[in-house]
């Protein structure tokens, strides 16, 4: 395999959006202020509203005043950045505006990566119109942002329309998550130490949790939330890629082909949770009024401004059927309006199988691994040790926390926007921490049957109080198994 | 199992020495400050010198203040504690002096507890002087400090002398390493985990070290230390125990036979270094004069005053010949005038048996397990991170320390002195971390081996600079086998 060419031009669609505001411009000037970029590279914005090159450059520069910090903003290097910086107005459902697109880029022999982080309605006229004015070919890579359809059926769509006209090894699925540190570190910490992999299996794990809370509301994405919800809108792409990460056989190696081929495999071997299992087995909800910080605030109907059987929280329990896994449960759950901003995967060892310590009075807690993603990125081994002392009553144990603190062991390390690296990637051309086609369709597989489950029970979102854990039936559904969340 | 009564009566033989001084007053008294001992313990100070209690009380009042933090020196506590202590002088080679002892001390029916720190030619006289005057029985406990010995023969001659009079379970035979935090929190790693046990053994450890390096030269020990070398005065004891406790099944309770009968497998699994393998096995050295943090230090037979043929440093390849363990070296080794003072416990795991990593240009270290004793407490897990950054080279890992950090999750716990641990548990009656008879004797069996190899060989020790990490053939006794010792 010859390593694939950089691209010279990275076409931004979306170029004055949310997401290219917060996240894509201050992500690309990172990686220019850090030589990482081609030297040659233009950066080519386009989006329906009318620019010329100098509109967007001050669009770009406040975008950087306001999204990075005012330290790493130096003169030199934010004009420098700016300057490979240019605008093309394009309404993408208007098939004769791409003649002047092509005209701006060239021929794209020269490498170019696209970037879509359009609506998903867009993509296939978008797609169509590139064709039309020769914008793809073998130099060319596509980059898509979520949300890529909303089951299985969309989601097939939008992929057949891509795969007529790119490759999918020219196809590039961003699920931010893969860009951040910690979860390529579960990769360092499971395969390059020896200390894990012996335990990491029903033997040694009770049961996994994964938890992505959020504690806004709905805000501004009344348009596109409303009727997808909290399923598809965080599991069916990022938890469930944690999930597969976790979960995983040991790759033979560090390649997008062989990582791709083991997640896949591990969403394939999700059990169905479906009409039978469905009220068992997951939770849904939706936030009514409530307080965060001590604050008032009001619930999901009254700032959608209508009634909606949209869920803002859900909890399931998954398992993997497979021979690592069996009988190990997956928690995962995720919400709106909950008490805190926190995603972390918790892994929950068993109990060693004799204490030798209980007759003198010690109780041992199980070793726990925290993998905390956000608010800070951080990886912590829960374990026990003799607390010092002359344990006159026994022998006094406690849980201390080994941290891999990666802030203070890489404190000479700038932390990364999780774009910055799926961006050079793409730039670049390494697929490795973008998603298959076969993993968005396994995921989306397992998703539609949960929800033909909810249909089938008429499950309905419970309401629960905002600046809380949920429903109590979220808490129920772990309980049950004498498991508690950890909060 | 009915718990054994506190004794009453605390009596020091040796109470004036040294090692009273540095480390049993000071321990003691650190107890009576914490509200451990039992309110009426009586301490009963014997030494031949002519003193009254006041003298004694000065002397102990001067031991604190030279070997206790100023800080703790709280006045009111002081006079408390030294109101507990008084003296008798004794010469017990003379039998007629033990009767104003028993006189002082009274029926030990409440309790009495006897700590000999003497010279071992006296370990018999005065057990024989205790016996004659009514001071042993069901309420006497007794507790000896090395040497106990020195070799098989003489070890046997004094455990007989002691059994005539005390049953074992009344017999404390004091190893001060068993007294340290670090050595218990290893049973709490250990055996308080699920960790690490699965790779405990054959399959997931490559080799053990254990080093216990002293700066200093012969210093005060002239008297002692000669003719008896670096394995008798450490290997056969503390480091034999350190290897005991890391090489040890998982005993069933923490109880003082459990631990000990897992112990004594340990040593009597001990493959034996003889005549045949004493030459490939062990190295020993002596040190010559050197440099020692850049002075000048002269020679042990300068400082001795004349030639001599013991050793100042040892270098040992074990095994223990076990299910568990066949196949892994346990590489010991102990000096004086080492380049630094350190005690520790390395353990070196087996590298991944397959790296996904290596075709990204990764290297892996394999995991290792630190368990520092001096001159600090810590335990250290190092295993391998993903250092942040966007790797344009490949992946780079890093080993990071995951540190138990005895010092900050303990912050609020006072570290004690090994002694006070013992000490504590002597008067209280609990032998788990004393010695028991058959452990000292399998000691003693490996170690007589061992010098009957060197007779047979007639090695002699090699010389190497003070402030070396002693002869050049130590070094190749480990990398031989591709092993570097941990510096």
């Amino acid at each position: 395999m010859t390593a694939p060419t950089p691209s010279r031009t990275l076409l931004l669609f979306g170029a004055t959006g949310d997401l290219a505001q917060r996240m894509l411009i201050p992500s690309l000037y990172g990686l220019d202020c850090d030589g990482l970029l081609p030297a040659e590279l233009r950066i080519v914005g386009t989006a329906r509203s009318a620019h010329d090159d100098d509109d967007y450059r001050t669009i770009a520069r406040e975008a950087l005043g306001r999204f990075v910090e005012a330290e790493r903003l130096v003169p030199d290097q934010v004009e420098r950045f700016l300057s490979r910086l240019s605008y093309v107005s394009l309404d993408a459902s208007d098939p004769a505006g791409f003649s002047a697109l092509a005209e701006r880029i060239g021929a794209p022999d020269g490498g170019l990566s696209i970037f879509l982080s359009t609506a998903p309605s867009l993509f296939e006229t978008t797609i169509e119109g590139l064709a039309s004015v020769g914008l793809t070919g073998p130099a060319v890579r596509l980059a898509l942002e979520k949300p890529l359809g909303t089951d299985l059926a969309s989601s097939r769509e939008i992929n057949d329309a891509v795969a007529a006209r790119f490759p999918e090894g020219a196809t590039f699925r961003i699920d931010h998550y893969l860009g951040k540190e910690t979860v390529q570190n579960l990769l360092a910490l499971r395969f390059a130490n020896l200390m894990f992999e012996p335990l990491w299996n029903r033997t040694g794990i009770d049961h996994v949790q994964i938890t992505v809370a959020e504690t806004v509301g709905l805000e501004g994405r009344v348009g596109y939330y409303d009727g997808v919800g909290a399923l598809r809108d965080m599991v069916q792409n990022h938890m469930l890629q944690l999930l597969a990460l976790v979960a995983m056989e040991s790759p033979a190696q560090f390649t997008a082909t062989t990582i791709r081929d083991e997640k896949v495999k591990v969403l394939r071997s999700l059990r169905r949770i479906d009409a039978e299992s469905a009220a068992t087995h997951s939770v849904i909800g939706q936030y009514g009024k409530g307080a965060q910080d001590g604050t008032g605030v009001p619930g999901y109907a009254e700032e959608l401004g209508q009634p909606s059987a949209t869920e803002t929280f859900v909890a399931l329990k998954a398992h993997v059927d497979n021979w690592r896994w069996q009988g190990v449960p997956f928690y995962l759950r995720t919400g709106k309006r909950l008490p805190e901003r926190a995603s972390e995967i918790f892994i929950q060892f068993r109990d060693v199988p004799h204490s030798m310590f209980a007759g003198r009075g010690a109780r041992l807690q199980a070793n726990k691994l925290v993998i905390r993603l956000q608010p800070e990125e951080n990886i912590s081994l829960m374990m026990m040790a003799k607390q010092p002392g002359l344990d006159r009553q026994g022998i006094r144990l406690r849980e201390v926390p080994l941290d891999l603190g990666l802030a203070n062991a890489f404190a000479d390390v700038r932390r990364r926007i999780a774009y910055e690296r799926l961006l050079l990637d793409l730039i670049e051309g390494d697929p490795t921490l973008f998603v298959r086609r076969d993993e968005v369709e396994a995921q989306w597989e397992w998703i539609d049957a949960i929800r033909a489950g909810w249909a089938a029970n008429g499950m309905e979102p419970k309401p629960y109080a905002a600046g809380t854990w949920g429903p109590s039936a979220a808490i129920a559904l772990t309980e049950r198994d004498g498991v508690s969340w950890h909060d």
